[in-house]
């Protein structure tokens, strides 16, 4: 797809390097040669001078900040003109003709289905209704529970147990809105890594990122029902109670402690060894380890004050 | 089954007409001859006067409202009545000798399941393990991911996306309850249908109605461990947030968002563009759109101002 | 494996009996002469007693409450050394020679996949993707939708019907923590048992017993995407609404309601008879049937007189 194909598509005007091929879309940071970027928060303007990106979808205004040789396609709906162009970029379901690679000593269940470009490692059990997708990478020693779901590119470390159902590397929850109501999907490009020895329970989702990685770091253990957004990073050694939920972007420090049906808003950072008591809700970032609950999030010891005062209102 | 069956079965009595062939049961406004009806609601008397249906179970107050030939069966358990009765009608899992239609370009992953009567259009990709029921229809264009189960005589439009594990159409959760305290199943007899360019999240689940339809509607974008109870309708171009849920018989209309977690209760009205916030838990019909939080509900700059007033109650 | 190499693995030491085998861990109460127990909380202390274990893990200043004969392994840590312990009594995946047997009637879709050992009655159906385990037993007319997964030895009663993507039997979410903050799973040696009539919707998960067995009695309904955690008894008839769940070891009555997203915290019992409403949180058992609400729970009615007085708060 040259620029000028783009510059079609998004009904914008090229006016340099027309006939250029570009071969995928990504962030400012992580673009390499031939790809496209965008700017659409200005907390990545930084990010602008130093983009490998061959073309940048921005608004007017910032258009100067690219460096030489990069070419502006100018928006003033950036999000919007990099959900219509998402589609083009999208990774097909199946993209490869290298049969999977199966570890010494693995066992995979007969209705398992293993996409080609798959590799799994030695002694997993693969069970019954699992499924991996095209060139996701399953360490040594995993065990996937019957129906649980793998998507393409997700990678998985070693001594990783899975329960039945849980859904690894679903598209996140990413829509840019046109003034008529309607949303319009960023396909999501980015997988899901799993690092070694954690456990993730039943029934659990957790969505691809939208560019990059959604991490799940070693020695966490996940519950059931429980959901996390695109992009999140939950630190090592940490513990997530049953139904409680991480919207997209959102980092966990090592050892944090999610309560039962607690849950965080999107983008905040929680520092290490914090622990959320059950149905806290957190919607600013938390710089301090300690025990908060509530919603809104307060220290658990001012929470357990406030009901107590509550209760006089009640008298 | 004749009156005189049905009559045997619930312990009442059938004073005319008791050799007559029933074939179905449904509700006053949509039973058609043949079909058995009920009334176990006063909001729907007014519908006594104009129902088809040839035998209708009711409090003995009421049957003076029936038109002349339908048939009173008479009880003051209506309900009970129904839920007892409706197991007789309750459609099969498999009633089709139909082999499923598969429309040009359609991948169907060789562990997927479709049943007799089943169509599915064109351009469609049917992965690992997803099951579709007797006459169910599928659009053009549609991926079901992994394990995704669809029920019988569910409708799914064109461009749908539902991701791995998610089930539409499974029972609504209706029941009777005797003096004993037991329960009695209300078996589900109606659909679910998904509109075009509508996309689901992973792990989600959709009921189908006691009676007609649940309905989602075009372009509606729903995340994912949601639950969509029978009998509901989402607008055109509604947002629904990981982990929120809908009651039974609720309507949003259309651009309704609903924040992660955020929940309502049963046969409410949510008036078009409004926003939920995260966790906001809605008891009664929102007439006018507007920005909503808490739980009890009231306007999201209200929920602010009561936070800020709680923050003093502690100093 | 002898008591010496359990001490071993421990890095235990131990005082007689050494080379005496042991077959398997349980708790106190349950542990049959072969086997080994511990204790892990004061709660236990009168279960010693009354072991038939033949070697107890446990603090020094317990060990004179043994019996004469039991072996005890002293440790400070018994929690973290039960853990440690676990893997090696696990039960594996597949431990049967024994081809499934299916009763009169019953049809298994072609992708269903039932393990050596299970046993299923007659008039099931049991659809595509169903996992059933190794010594599972399923009653008679059980409906097990697609997708359904049942780990090994649990048991299904009659006339039972679950619905697509339900797991029943996952692992319970126990683990001990080391000092340097990592989790060590205890693997859980349990089961779920399902009497009959009970109803489960789709995509609920319901965890195996660490030892013994999570049970839902007789007549209990059971919605869409709930979570159940290990050990937990859920009495007869009660009724159980979306996105509601149960923290470890908890019991309810018989005729317990608990309303959509409602959920108790661990080690609680609820009495028969109570309400819980919608969103209601349980931090301490209910000894006196009621509706209760809000979280800190409260009656219902002085949930109502908070919510009035707080409304008043903002005049």
């Amino acid at each position: 797809m040259t620029i000028a194909d783009i510059a079609k598509l998004l009904q914008l005007e090229c006016t340099s390097l027309c006939e250029r091929n570009i071969t995928g879309i990504n962030t400012l940071k992580d673009a390499k040669e031939g790809e496209i970027s965008f700017l659409s928060d200005s907390k990545y303007e930084k990010d602008l001078s130093i983009t490998s990106a061959s073309v940048v979808i921005l608004p007017a205004a910032k258009a100067h900040l690219l460096p030489d040789g990069v070419v502006a396609l100018i928006s003033e709906e950036t999000y919007l003109m990099v959900a219509k162009l998402s589609e083009s970029f999208a990774k097909p379901i199946q993209s490869s003709d290298i049969q999977p690679i199966i570890g010494t000593g693995s066992i995979v269940y007969p209705t398992a289905h293993i996409e080609n470009g798959a590799k799994i490692g030695s002694g997993c059990t693969i069970m019954s209704g699992v499924y991996i997708g095209t060139d996701a990478v399953i360490g040594d020693n995993v065990i996937l529970y019957p129906n649980v779901s793998v998507y393409r590119d997700c990678v998985i470390g070693n001594n990783v147990m899975i329960h039945a159902g849980t859904v690894i590397g679903s598209d996140g929850f990413g829509y840019a809105h046109t003034k008529m109501g309607e949303h319009i999907k960023l396909y999501q490009n980015g997988n899901v890594i799993i690092e070694d020895d954690v456990e993730i329970g039943a029934n659990t989702t957790i969505d691809c990122a939208v560019f990059g990685s959604t991490t799940i770091k070693k020695g966490s253990k996940i519950d059931n029902l429980i959901q996390i957004g695109h992009n999140c990073v939950v630190g090592e050694h940490c513990i997530m109670v049953s139904q409680s939920g991480l919207a997209g972007s959102t980092t966990l420090g090592r050892n944090v402690v999610m309560g039962g049906q607690s849950a965080t808003a999107g983008h905040l950072s929680i520092a290490p060894f914090t622990t959320l008591a059950a149905r806290a809700g957190v919607t600013k970032s938390i710089i301090k380890g300690g025990v908060y609950s509530g919603f809104p999030l307060m220290e658990h010891k001012l929470w357990l004050k406030l009901q107590a005062k509550l209760g006089k209102i009640l008298q």
